[in-house]
């Protein structure tokens, strides 16, 4: 029985509120229960040095946690004077997911940053922000086709991503903080849907307990396959208003 | 006549939203007009180490804008690898305004951190904080007299902030980003409500485009003293609830 | 009665050496009695990258003090690897002042430097930092016309700062330390001559250890006045020379 | 065909040289192919702070690779005044991986540093380096029992890493530099050793060209759970000189 | 024939101003003809980690110019975020040599800091920084014995710095600026009066343009040798005084 | 007797492993006994700033440590942020020794960098760095030929370096560790090969313990003459290979 009485496959309540904010070209409010992410997609003219004239465009990411987006207050990073291991492994991962949901070429010389910024944190922070920085980018791709600075649609697919882990032995999806502190295995999967199906885009799995076996891999993919499903379809649904 | 129509003096719409995120001590989302700010207060066991052993607490304050909280995204403090002078600025201020209210040496051996990131940025953002962070640390504090760490209000009196300038030669109130990108002069100013009157905590004026006269310096005080008795009288309403 | 005997409204010897270095275009060393700053001014070709081709000039500043230009030596902020919000604040403070006082489309693309380096500190070293840059400014623009580099001088006119503050209930002007670390309020006044008037360009007061009445800002704005008139009188002294 | 004329689940000629330096308490040179690892193990008495009084040891690690490791030369990371996302990124899971092999409550308060410097870079650096730190590590805990710093030995299993890819659509093992650089799918898998079977510590794959299918994850696994099997022969050979 | 006229083993006009700013425990502001550096000695109660529990003082420096002691101005260290390996190479070297003079075991459980500041910079700056600081060092250590926190002087002897170097194929002694900047060879000399004679502490030789011959270096060392010599003279009858 | 019982003017056994990496244009691991340090040489297009457009090269190094190169280990810089003040001098002396050996005018608009990496540290390392250098500049040159980069060798002729000091009173070359931590002097001297003789580049003499007297000073240089000779002898016996 998990603390919120879902069952092991259930995803916790899950909102998008597009144009949060109004000066960004996406701006997304994502909440997965009480996981709260702004997410906001800003176009820039030109790319990065290293990809001039090659007629291509980029995508980056940047996430952050505000100081009391978590229990405990954690210290700026401003403040620290630099970005942590795990923010940097985390802002490489959403613009690595979202750029493989992008054809760059079609995108033109445009940069687009994606910026996460946690508001409140309930677990899943990160495949929160592959969620909602995805609405975001559509947001953002749909002005720039709108201002005529695109022909095509340059998104392949719809991008999302869960977290599955396996808790007292038991595989579960969509772990809020309480599970996710005493998983023995917590595992984070990024689809990107393809016609009816969907492929995998990038898989973390972390022994954080103990380690896991072949079965229960099979297992936690077959729940983040399932809850992504549902993903897409709120995406869709939220996309279409 | 100013672009949204308000006379002189008039404040934009001014609304605090309390218990905006759940793990804060106090967590108030405060908004004027378009500006939005988070102000969160954390309590902190224990003070720097230039005050211990003196029986008395602390506050401090830090200041951010989210990367697109503004029209052109601006780049992240943690990724350029430190502050800059506006706000460092800006968090002294903050934390000079409301330690000021404040009787520190009935607040005990604990420290007060008031976190003010701003959502979404309309001119003011400033003033707005100091005005929200009183509001939470009133919360924080309020907390801690239920909880037995407090056994009086160290709070003096309410804290607010309002910005005016000279803007085509008209003294006005509460400027909005259009009226700020092109005043004259520039002035925030903090009082704290002393029974039924006000004094002066701090102001801060700036000829940014001319200088001032010692007659328009009064005319931007009266109607700061006009809009700050506005301001304390929207907090107490929504502290009483 | 004040510990060096003055009167309220009386300022410290203030003397201005001119040429005190031999390499800058400006290099003034001036002293509010104790109080001695050694100010710069650099002539650089070129502007920053937001000003290019705008055929306009600018003014920055840098701020320091000297490791033991203080009671207790305070680390070097190069070991520390940043500036403090003090120094930025201050330095910030000395460029928007100077900026104030010059015409920047006379200037041409040209960028002034002005530092600002504290040999001893006895309170007032910000106040003093702008009163002596002023006169290292105009060394400097006199040499640009001397070489052919203006055709007139961009300075609009003078400009003076000062400090006054409530001691004891008093109101005070040109405060040393000793008053200005028990100061109740603290304020910085900088002003510019126009025509046989003044005008203000930047007014900073704070409540150091109780807020102030609307009555206590007008009698130290007086006494700031007072003050800035009598230093306007050295500084066209000196520079007659 | 592979360039090295190897088959799709051959492992490169797999070295480990013991002893390479002489300081070090455990200090390895593995080398798989043309890329050359050299890993040290340092003992020190104490713990994090975070750690303090629970009678537990820690494992931490840090990466770097030469500046001319690599075709062209990259700049030193203590230059630039920071370690980069990805190094950080390889660090983490390094030490992850060892700590996920060890009972760190058998290991008392002690904690071991992990050194990965990269003498010669040819694709697969970071499985190599937990490879070779596993050698170096279980030299370092042998020196730590025949001091009686340790009562039994706290290594749960040996643990092995190797990457394993997709490469003009086909699977194969222990990939060199040039074919990770065309791979379309790159993953890096973790065992332990567990009695005759492996169980899985940490999975990494990203799509970098083209997103995989649940069948194409299975392949990859299977490859990687064969190459690691013969990996944990050579480290057992090599302990048992 | 020298630029200034002197002789080859002529030094330049040298004084030294005791008391030149008022806090410090020793400050002395140094002049080499038109070099110029005020170095202090700050004493504080404690010593180093390292040092901990060994009853030994110790003895550190800090060097830096101003942005405007030289032709060009050069950009402050504490805005770039860090100390350059010039003055981390002198400030290095100065303290060593001082320590060199100091018999540390009597100096106690306290540390001496000497800054020494470039006002002025004309060739030689490290050289007069080590000549000045000396004399302040003396000051310090006799203030600390009127303050009885030391029973005997613990001063070895004076030091003293030249730098001599090789010039159009001729050896000269303490040269200016633009005799270093086109020297083949530079060479700095640290000594220690020893009764009656003098020994080398530091020596310092470098072929800028050309190697140098074993007969070369023993004539700059000649030159060094009567130099310094001249300046124990002076450092002697100022500390009479 | 020294501990390796070898006579005052031995050197310890001397290596030089060529092409130790593959990807370097040159690649050199030089062996002063147990002193390992790995020497590369890279060749990039193009100058520094201060040099475009003259029509000349430039030559710069880098040092560092490996964190377990020495007893204890020492933190790595990365982390550190900085490269602290002893790898800036010492990189700064490679990169002058280097360059004095160069003509410069003949190397073109070329950069050559050259990166020292202590593998294992017992005394001498920097004088190893610049002796394993030139081979590797050598290495770097030879290749610039092949490829028709260069018209002629730039090399004015070889570069070596040894350390000399007085340990016990007696004078000795080539200090390992044990001797180097007792030493009253130490000295390092970098000469370059001209004709049958050799003449200075660097000499760098600290009194660790005791000052030294001319006497001393003679008999170190002679040591070092003598050490250096056989140093050149084993350079060209392995270039000829």
């Amino acid at each position: 029985m998990r603390p919120s009485g879902r069952t092991a496959q259930q995803l916790r309540p899950l909102t998008f509120t597009r144009h949060y904010t109004k000066y960004a070209e996406g701006a997304v409010l994502v909440e997965f229960g009480e996981t709260r992410v702004l997410c906001t997609a800003t176009v820039e003219e030109g790319v990065p040095r290293f990809l001039k004239g090659q007629n291509k465009g980029w995508i980056t990411a940047e996430y952050s946690m505000l100081p009391r987006s978590t229990h405990q207050r954690h210290a700026r990073e401003s403040v620290k004077g630099k970005q942590g291991g795990r923010t940097l492994e985390i802002q490489r991962l959403i613009a690595r997911a979202l750029r493989a949901a992008v054809d760059l070429t079609k995108l033109g010389e445009f940069t687009i940053k994606l910026d996460c910024d946690v508001l409140q944190a309930d677990g899943g922070t990160r495949t929160a922000a592959i969620t909602g920085a995805c609405v975001a980018l559509q947001d953002a791709l749909q002005k720039m086709r709108v201002e005529g600075k695109l022909k095509s649609n340059p998104m392949k697919g719809l991008v999302a991503a869960v977290s599955v882990g396996v808790v007292g032995g038991e595989s579960i999806c969509d772990l809020e903080y309480i599970e996710d502190a005493i998983a023995e295995t917590d595992m984070n999967v990024v689809m990107i849907e393809e016609g009816a199906g969907r492929k995998i885009i990038e898989i973390q799995g972390t022994a954080e307990g103990a380690p896991f076996s072949h079965q229960q891999l099979l297992e936690l993919l077959a729940l983040a396959d399932d809850g992504i499903k549902t993903i897409f379809q709120a995406q869709k649904k939220v996309l279409e208003k």
